[in-house]
């Protein structure tokens, strides 16, 4: 009865990712663990490779999801705030900076052991630098122990890493797409991307005044989060054109509007919108694996490898500051999920042909077992007393204002 | 820079036409106009016509679109009570019947002298029958006067012309896609229309307590949206199979969750998401607009002429109620503007190739002059003692809740 790509073969499918994001990101809340692995598991199902109901390369799908991505960043760095992350000091910073070294040159050297391409081992070995301080945060507020001195340096260090990720994933986009693998390639693209961001934030001196004027007579809050989005969508356009990343773009409109007294508004309406758009964005990633790829021995070993490497790599990062008096396990474990920008670039590496169906299905595999490990862990570590029980969405927006 | 068809250019136009939108609908209120207005020309100025920022025809912004449709239909059938519109009783219905027959009838003669074709004919005719219960509606609430007689009766008639212009669209929609014209032909395709609507009705009393079940243990508000959106989504698929129109399947939705007590929560939700979508739809109609068509006499003339039958045709259906006692005329204006149910009239035509883009642009000339004329005449006749500014969106959903 309905042809296929037609339009309301399109909506059913809409309509198909939303339903199983929804119940199954219920399900995973209610065991315990973050909504997007739910929603990650709900795209594995529905995906070609197994109900095909939904096919994530179906451009208007594709569109759906990359909206979500950058209403994603755009909340992330929303709630980023530059000051506060200034004041956690060395101890954040040196956690984040070998909790990237570590595991890149870790997941660089397993992808040398396979006899796998420098460009894909650069794909691999940066996806494994991200950590998400969304689930994180997630896990320690429900245990009431944001507060405690490990739970800041995680944070901290998850906040730089997101930074630091994204300024990777930039210079891995640009060699991706036929960028020279040189010291010099390199540098360009990450001076474009800091500079895009410092670029985007000096302006946005200038022109956030006046638009918050307009904002002002607007009143409605959401019309307010529209033109948030609509900026987020103009600087990652932008950012495009620049030869940076997308999510760079949206990441800056975030910290752009971050400090001013209009942030929580803006988040509010945004975290709504994304609630339609995000899940689109982690079913489509799930429905991206070919569940028979891991019919594969070598897809296996790899992606084995990768969590091993992704687990040892980020845990003993905890215990680079050597100066530090805390539980430094605490703050490996709180580093393992990797989250969102583990799986951007593990679309982005399938997208361009860098991945093959095999890695691409080893990465995510990847980052849904870091994901799934540490909340249990972590919990089991500062003890259950006076956990709250996890309700509600896993949205940055709505995590961090908890705490 | 940015290629065509990509999806940063898609994009950008998707954010083209969210600014233009936001600026024009909020500029359109400033004067005392609806927001649809301003959001029909933002759509011409961005249009390929003009600026050439919006193209229409592109996939993922035509999707964008629907799904705009369709949160607008689903907020239309939110608000409509079916129980309150049987009382407003024989006045309303008497309105709403000659308000539909005469200017159909008058809109096909004026297509026979132009010699146009049956089909063409029948388009034009069906998109003069409608009447935009949201803007007269809007005015009637600036004034104050909702309560009068007169506004009761216009407000009753324009829902039902709204159902029946939606059974007009589901049997047009049937014809144009190479149903036959017969009186058999007709009478299935209303007959599917009405008993679609009905078999929502029926199978949602059974679907729909378990839903909520499960809804109120999810608790979020804009999961709820989220859900009742995906129900319509689903009713909009399931309609367009069974050889209806989507629209009716997401009107359908609207009424299965109208009588429930959570109809306020996901009515407040889905506007929230609706005002992101629903404007790329009106953007979208604008965007259709060819405005070098104007330059043609002959479509000129037929506009000119569309909007003379359209005018005339709903103000002497003000007057069919002989034994009415209030102010006639008053009813007559109110039933003139022709908003969004015309322009899916205009849009279906187009899509399906039955009209030219002279015809288009004239149909949408009379959409958009009944729209803008209602509002000052109504405000002269009825005085502006009282009135408040307008503010806001234009959205049903924000109406309504005046009343």
């Amino acid at each position: 009865m309905i042809e296929p790509h037609s339009v309301p073969a399109v909506l059913l499918m809409l309509a198909g990712a939303l339903t199983a994001a929804k119940l199954l990101g219920e399900l995973a809340q209610r065991i315990g663990q973050p909504a997007v692995l739910g929603e990650l598991v709900a795209g594995v199902l529905v995906g070609p490779s197994v109900l095909a109901a939904v096919d994530p390369s179906v451009p208007s799908i594709h569109i759906v999801a990359e909206i979500g991505i950058i209403i994603l960043l755009f909340e992330i760095g929303l709630e980023t705030k530059l000051k506060s992350l200034l004041s956690v000091g060395g101890t954040a910073t040196t956690v984040a900076l070998v909790g990237v070294a570590l595991p890149f040159g870790l997941g660089y050297l397993v992808s040398e052991i396979f006899g796998l391409t420098d460009l894909q081992a650069l794909v691999l070995g940066a996806a494994l630098t991200a950590t998400s301080v969304g689930i994180t945060a997630r896990v320690l507020s429900d245990l009431g122990r944001l507060q405690d001195a490990e739970s800041q340096v995680v944070l901290g260090a998850a906040v730089i890493d997101d930074i630091v990720g994204l300024v990777i994933l930039a210079v891995v986009t640009t060699l991706v797409a036929g960028g020279e693998l040189t010291v010099t390639g390199v540098s360009i693209t990450t001076l474009i991307a800091f500079g895009f961001v410092a670029a985007a934030l000096l302006l946005g001196r200038v022109i956030v005044p006046p638009l918050f004027k307009l904002i002002d007579k607007l009143g409605d809050e959401t019309t307010v989060a529209i033109m948030g989005v609509v900026v987020a969508l103009y600087l990652a356009v932008a950012a495009d054109a620049v030869g940076s990343a997308m999510i760079i773009g949206a990441f800056s409109a975030g910290l752009l509007f971050a400090p001013t007294e209009h942030a929580a508004a803006i988040e509010k309406g945004v975290v709504r919108l994304g609630h339609f758009f995000v899940p689109v964005f982690f079913v489509s990633v799930g429905a991206a694996v070919d569940v028979r790829t891991f019919a594969d021995p070598q897809v296996l070993a790899i992606g084995g490898l990768l969590i091993l490497v992704a687990i040892v790599g980020k845990f003993l990062a905890g215990y680079a500051p050597v100066w530090f008096k805390g539980r430094k396990a605490v703050i490996g474990v709180g580093m393992i999920p990797r989250g969102e920008v583990g799986l951007i670039f593990a679309q982005m590496g399938l997208a361009s042909g860098v991945l093959d169906a095999g890695l691409y299905a080893a990465l995510t595999l990847m980052v849904m077992v870091t994901t799934f490990v540490a909340p249990p862990v972590l919990k089991a570590m500062l003890g259950d007393s006076g956990a709250r029980p996890p309700a509600g969405g896993d949205r940055p927006g709505e995590l961090m204002s908890d705490i």
